[in-house]
């Protein structure tokens, strides 16, 4: 079966790896030799236990957890998290920090309060419009956990270097550059990502968290809003969104098996960003809008002369086949989201569009 | 491509018609022309706003909802409706009247006394282990809402007739028989229904929810808790499931356009629960466990003799092409989920074989 395909640069949902696409098309009526869609079968059968299983086990050896870390599968998506977060592991009369990079961790502190909790901004950058990531933190050496964005999507910004909490859990969302590097989980209580960027489709929320959390999980919430939930029954509680986990399922294995792991694949990451920010430092047509230490591997955020041209960018691109390149409404612009499954030769063939557009118009 | 393919009897992930399987396979690399596959376009495009509006277009038409419904998406399944609901619209200091009728309904009442609300249990079929619906039932006229399950796919009941409330908003989940039949929205307040059995796959639960009920919700929720947030940005405050409500709007498309409607729909159903009852009221080897008058005409719960007997008729279907037979863990014994998407064919191979293995072993 051939199909028409363009590169895509879209931030969420987003490109996943041709091989994953192909695999699903070609069992869809039969997976596994169930006689069954995976869209069909039950999640309490033999069929969707080994994908689940297999899926967790994929998680725990690319990012290398020990058993105090359970891999589970959530619903809601990350903004889901941003209460969820806060409702499981940060008790009443304690306070957590929380840095602001813009937007997502926006948010996350915005549900916190919503709640009745107590949170210490450690450092924003809303100074400089979040183009950057702070580097001086006031950390509360008694606090619950310090929760930062690991990578802002609509900024273009990333965390290079993790802060040292000394012994302050850290919690982060990692919904837009999970496994597209190496991972040192040791200071990480939790850890969630929503699927539709770096490992899936949308539908499922990656949540990795440690026993000395899930210890603070109050018995008094509602099922389905409490980590023990998931944790007690491999996300199985209820019926679990099992088209998007066995998607993640194929993703892991591309990754693991194809790509190599996740040294390999940040290895391909930041030269597929190097191309784009390399560009734009040669250029001076397009400006990138994130601080130079802090440029995000995932999202190159950039702006051209101006608006007219910057439309101009977007609808020709689309006209080679190079698609999702709009900045999110909130910041106009241009972006390129580059994740792990955008192929080097997608990012080259960009940059050889942004040339000859600069050429023509510069 | 040519596909094994079994009659799925299964009670959830569910059979799903396959026309709709087969339109999902063959552009699953290329949606609509958009070069990428339905799980990698944006949900801030037109390609998916065509998908959720349609989508919401249809359930509007099929289930005759006037302007005062919204038709919403939610993730999480009905289990995290449990919660939603009394969060969402039962006040503090009032009380709602829930219907017992087993494991689901059950479920739902904990959940909103975990949350410390009030609910008053107007009936319950516990005294026979839940094998009939109830007719008596002491409803409180100040009542908030009253609760009911309309099909308890583990006992194998459904009401046919829903009870006079006398004003009182009626708040139902229908996960396991939205769509079987036509409904008269007019007494109900609130409806909500995971995919996973009628409408489609795992990952997205149906919430449909009426003006005055929207007009309860506390602006203190979280925002991800609250109707009100997803109401006022159809559905897409963050991103949704998409393909899941993909795969949604194709089943409403072939219950609208090849079916014909409910109407329809309906007369196939009935059609299909009377060919298992009537074997099993004619045959003696096989007994029905819910009470006549509230058999489910969704899913037919039944024993045989003996346990082993069951296991073996269990084993028998599947090698001939007959899945899912096998009865909830919970109460054991057998069950035929026969879904919108279970063929008239499929039921009649499947009473076919019933009645083969009856006089094999009777």
């Amino acid at each position: 079966m051939s199909s028409h395909r363009i590169h895509n640069f879209n931030a969420g949902p987003a490109a996943l790896p041709l091989p994953v696409l192909e695999e699903i098309q070609a069992g869809f009526l039969d997976f596994g030799g169930s006689g069954m869609s995976v869209t069909e079968v039950s999640h309490r059968s033999k069929w969707f236990d080994d994908v689940i299983n297999d899926t967790v086990d994929r998680f725990r050896r690319l990012l290398q957890l020990d058993d105090r870390y359970h891999v589970l599968f959530l619903q809601g998506g990350a903004s889901m998290q941003f209460c969820m977060v806060p409702m499981n592991v940060l008790p009443d009369g304690a306070s957590a920090d929380y840095v602001d990079t813009g937007t997502w961790s926006t948010k996350a502190i915005k549900e916190a309060r919503t709640l009745g909790k107590t949170v210490n901004v450690a450092a924003s950058s809303e100074d400089k419009n979040y183009s950057y990531i702070p580097r001086e933190l006031a950390l509360d050496p008694q606090a619950a956990y310090l929760h930062i964005t690991s990578n802002n999507t609509i900024k273009g910004t990333q965390w290079h270097r993790y802060p040292d909490t000394a012994g302050v859990p850290l919690v982060a969302d990692m919904s837009s550059d999970i496994m597209s590097r190496p991972l040192d989980p040791g200071p990480f209580g939790l850890i969630y990502a929503g699927a539709q960027k770096n490992i899936g489709p949308a539908g499922v929320c990656l949540v990795i968290i440690r026993d000395d959390m899930l210890g603070r999980v109050p018995e008094t919430l509602p099922s389905m809003l409490k980590y023990t939930t998931f944790s007690a029954k491999n996300s199985m509680f209820n019926t679990p969104p099992c088209f998007a986990i066995y998607t993640v399922q194929l993703v892991l294995k591309w990754l693991e098996d194809t790509v190599g792991g996740l040294e390999a694949m940040a290895t391909v990451n930041r030269k597929k960003a190097a191309t784009l920010y390399d560009l734009m430092e040669n250029d001076g047509f397009y400006r990138g809008t994130a601080a130079a230490d802090s440029r995000s591997l995932m999202n190159v955020t950039f702006r051209l002369p101006d608006e007219d041209l910057e439309k101009r960018f977007v609808a020709e691109a689309l006209e080679n086949g190079l698609g999702g390149l709009k900045g999110h409404r909130s910041v106009g612009g241009c972006r390129a989201s580059i994740y792990n499954a955008v192929s080097l030769a997608a990012v080259e063939a960009l940059a050889q569009f942004m040339k000859e557009f600069a050429r023509r118009n510069g």
